[in-house]
């Protein structure tokens, strides 16, 4: 991987990195913000940006170096989608295809050559980071709106990969929902049973579970809730399943990075009761 | 004026205003971040972007909320030009005309009309802001950059409008940098005698001063430090005419809103001592 930007911040520094990946076959870019030094590092976090973003927003609007610098963590910012394809309907609209990657393995013509978010993100940023930062796999997964429903996902399918999970606003039941439609149908073809082990709701029911309680922030004058959020059939799995779950939901904050700027402390937190070393 | 857009944070506010100036004759936009309740606002403090910004940078970028929320505070973030014009050589550069009004009142022809930033910021902003937040004159300035030079030949020509002066990486010299040359001459003609109002450097040989410490805070691996910047010849004007000066410099950090989010608590810590009533 080849540092392209660096900024000293908060003590430690906020990197921007590009690499080749042999999931998209294109180069690959993120953000990490860490203590200076590999060996201060306590712990990773993974953040997954919501559709349109980049591996810039969350680390240019959320606020979380001061907290992560005071704890140790590093956090681990991966673009939403490959760049630099053309394909068939890539650019067409702000949710589906480039920037809305849906951190999904597609399977469906010419997608399928490319968008593996899923195994990126799970395998290869994974292993890279572990790696690179000397993360002994202590890390955590979290993201905002389709990155919520990533960091729910990816989280709920590998629970020893990830010590904890948390989200702010994600699309928690995509299956029904018309971002979540779009999006599998587009990745993944017709067949709906294809599309469950990306729905949260579905991987919960199906017994998928993860040992930590997950967090959930969600506003209520989110423009996206409850239609494309389902934020209580999430709930409702969670309690049927006894998966632990906190849903905080927060009275006039909306799906922006207003919010998420809000509570990333919360979060932070709690993912680093289950990251940080003693 | 018209508030087009609010986002509950950190308990309070952040809000998008439109109005139309009398003195650039347009409309012009900032930004708001305060608490829920006029009545809760202790004081405002007035944020001047840098070159190329616009009322969005610092009120997404800069991680202030948390601490204005905490202690209270209104922080306005006006545009940093007006906007909708098309002026000759308005939009050929980055640093000059649209983005870059640097803070000054233009003679110059065409820009005479509209560009009148000193004007807007210190008489019609000051007014409707203080009048609108019920801030009784309990107002701070300060800013980044060229906002930084605006923070403090404003602040130093009415310093018994402004409780306190601070910035992050200021043209403290524009007379002797290439960025305030462009700009002066852009906006006030040939003659350098009518630039030293526009000059903190100038304005502190020439007499003016503030009561309070002003506070600056300068990155070492800035890109355009000292070359653009100069804080040396400010530091050394204030130390020969006794302004009280605290200039903290920080070795690695750069030009950037990593910078800046690094120490705003800081800066908004440094005039809350002026500001916030007992």
């Amino acid at each position: 991987m080849k540092r392209i930007k660096a900024h000293k911040s908060f003590g430690g520094v906020t990197e921007f990195y590009q690499h080749p990946s042999t999931q998209t076959k294109t180069k690959m870019k993120f953000s990490v913000f860490r203590p200076e030094r590999i060996e201060d590092i306590t712990g990773g976090l993974i953040w997954l940006s919501g559709l349109t973003c980049n591996e810039e927003n969350f680390i240019t609007k959320a606020g979380s170096q001061k907290i992560a610098s005071k704890l140790g963590l590093a956090i681990i910012c991966p673009d939403t989608s490959p760049r630099g394809l053309d394909l068939a309907g890539e650019h067409d609209s702000y949710d589906f295809g480039s920037g809305a990657g849906f951190y999904v393995d597609a399977t469906t013509q010419g997608y399928a050559d490319h968008y593996k978010m899923y195994s990126y993100i799970n395998s290869e940023l994974y292993d890279l980071v572990n790696q690179e930062f000397h993360l002994d796999g202590n890390i955590s997964i979290f993201g905002h709106s389709m990155g919520g429903h990533g960091a729910l996902t990816i989280g709920l399918k590998n629970p020893n990969k990830y010590k904890s999970i948390s989200a702010f606003s994600p699309i928690t039941n995509p299956i029904n929902c018309s971002w979540g439609q779009k999006n599998l149908k587009g990745y993944l073809g017709e067949i709906k049973k294809n599309w469950e082990p990306y729905d949260a709701c579905s991987l919960i029911s199906s017994g998928k579970n993860h040992p930590n309680k997950i967090l959930i922030h969600q506003g209520l004058a989110d423009e996206f809730y409850p239609e494309q959020l389902l934020t209580k059939n999430f709930e409702e799995k969670c309690h049927q399943s006894g998966q632990a779950l906190e849903v905080s939901f927060q009275e006039d904050y909306d799906h922006s990075y207003y919010f998420i700027s809000t509570f990333i402390e919360d979060h932070i937190n709690h993912h680093a009761k289950f990251l940080v070393k003693d």
